[in-house]
């Protein structure tokens, strides 16, 4: 007979302890702007309006996918929260956004303090590297919900922009250059598909070209792209201009997420072999036998941020991000027409 | 052979049908503010720096438990949502912040746009009672981390309290008095003990009290004490005080909640049957035959908020609110002893 909150899975003394380590990884986030400690109901961000006249907040939830179930599997949690923190970050930069503050939601079937550190460390170390705070998250024991060593882990964060310095692609133009920044991988989408070709069996083999195993290459985190995106910025400010439009190529692939950052009527150009594919994507596409517009319509393929920018300054743009490629131009595309075209 | 993202088991076209809809939903809760559609990577919210001096940005992130399990069973996916909004609007507006805006994270396995729908129209409506704008969200579709029918929903919210109104519980004293706000029953607490004792053959059955099934009773939406908190504050300072404390009696029950908010060397004396216990939790405890001081532990046993007042503005507090009861005092606290205390 069950007459515990214990005996019906749900461990409060544990979960206090994990709430422990938690407050430790996130104090280590801490900036002046924090008001709270967490443990608190909400998290208390002091913001400075003189920062950005005109603030307007930029904000964004997401999660890591079933990237989640080869981190369950190899056992690994300690980067699964940085993809978490830079799927977000790169979800608001797009918007010129500078991130103020992050949260996350934890749900896990057994809670156990060790490995919800190992998680939130890795969330704690995302944040540290955007240079912005952990200020409140929620960790749920839902015993029913998720079997075993599952969980699930999302993340939410707010960022500013002053209304001047706002990119909604409404400059951007015909002929202007897209640039492509290169992804470190699958980032973390498409994982649904890649793990049914490429299955568990495989994980801890090496990959064929190189000295690292399947797992280390499936499990490497998502890039963020604040660094580059404020050089490539500031170069462009400088050359008198800016960035005309900003893609982070996630969900939905390139067709999913170029379009929606243009004005209607235009479109991409995509210049096939304008960069190298990370040897993972030509791995799932032999071993799977997946069509190239499978591809691009599930998996990043190698960039994993868009930025347009205008003809005349696309040799700035370039020299200002190391390791950016020159990977097509923006056209016009007659209504119910395709909006990314590979050529 | 698995060759396309939705072979294995993601269905790109059914996603975007239920973000069509959760578009239209999310458009309806737009406020002025709000400068983007759903749909975007980030959502944009026009923040008037001019509306609060000094202003505290209030974040909190919160699920709302296995009660989805109650949800799934009974095929009612409307409410949930309403569920997520006011958990979220609670936990933040016992600082004493105005709730800016809502993002929302639904995972799921087998995803159908009309389920979605219902889960964020509730979202939706919670907002509209709130007054805040659905700004963004992420529809996760993770079939092997979640079975059949099954989803999680985390919410996330933003508000904003002027640093001369933070409600942070340093102006509580001893002999204050405690006001308890009812709850609407369970809120979004304590699901994973009440479905081992009344269990899901039961749920289509009446309540022994009354005309609703039990169902019905463990599917109330989560109480917002929105409206409640600023009719208080309102008449208390127009009285010449302020709230003393506010606890949102959620996750970790009374224990867990209430003497957190309060300065360290305070608790609480509550005063047993100084308000009336719903029924669903005297079924709870006699089915189960749950200790005391679980139940309170567990469940928020008919009390969703508490208020820390001045004695001498206790009774213009109590008119203040309809339904409100006087239910206990703040009291010193030896270091060591509990803090909350039922006499």
């Amino acid at each position: 007979m069950v007459r515990t909150y214990r005996e019906a899975g749900v461990d409060v003394e544990e979960a206090a302890r994990a709430v422990e380590r938690i407050a430790r990884a996130a104090a280590a986030t801490a900036t002046p702007a924090v008001l709270s400690a967490i443990g608190g109901f909400g998290g208390l961000f002091r913001f400075d309006p003189a920062s950005h006249p005109e603030p307007i907040l930029v904000s964004s939830t997401d999660g890591v996918g079933t990237k989640l179930k080869v981190a369950v599997a190899l056992g690994r949690h300690d980067t699964i929260g940085v993809d978490l923190v830079n799927a977000c970050v790169n979800d608001i930069v797009v918007t010129g956004a500078t991130p103020l503050f992050f949260l996350d939601y934890l749900a896990i079937g057994d809670l156990r303090a060790d490995i919800v550190e190992e998680i939130v460390g890795g969330v704690a170390a995302g944040c540290a590297a955007a240079g912005i705070p952990l200020i409140g998250g929620e960790t749920a024991q839902m015993p029913d919900l998720y079997r075993d060593a599952d969980y699930d882990l999302a993340g939410f964060i707010v960022g500013v922009v002053a209304r001047e310095d706002l990119i909604d692609g409404s400059s951007a133009r015909a002929d202007d250059v897209v640039i492509g920044l290169p992804s470190s991988g699958l980032h973390t989408n498409g994982y649904s598909l890649a793990r049914r070709i490429l299955r568990e069996e495989s994980w801890r083999s090496l990959m064929p070209d190189g000295d690292r195993t399947l797992g280390d290459a499936l499990l490497e985190p998502h890039r963020s792209y604040l660094d580059e995106i404020r050089m490539l910025r500031r170069a462009l400010r400088e050359a008198g201009t800016d960035i005309g439009a900003l893609a982070h190529i996630t969900g939905g692939g390139w067709e999913g997420n170029v379009p929606r950052t243009l004005p209607v009527g235009l479109g991409v150009e995509i210049e096939t072999g304008s960069w190298p594919i990370p040897s993972i994507f030509s791995l799932i596409q032999s071993s799977g036998d997946i069509a190239d517009d499978e591809m691009v319509r599930t998996f990043n393929v190698g960039i994993g941020m868009t930025a347009v920018v205008p003809i005349e300054h696309a040799d700035v743009a370039i020299a200002a991000v190391g390791g950016a490629y020159r990977i097509g131009r923006v056209v016009h595309v007659p209504q119910g027409e395709p909006r990314v075209r590979f050529a």
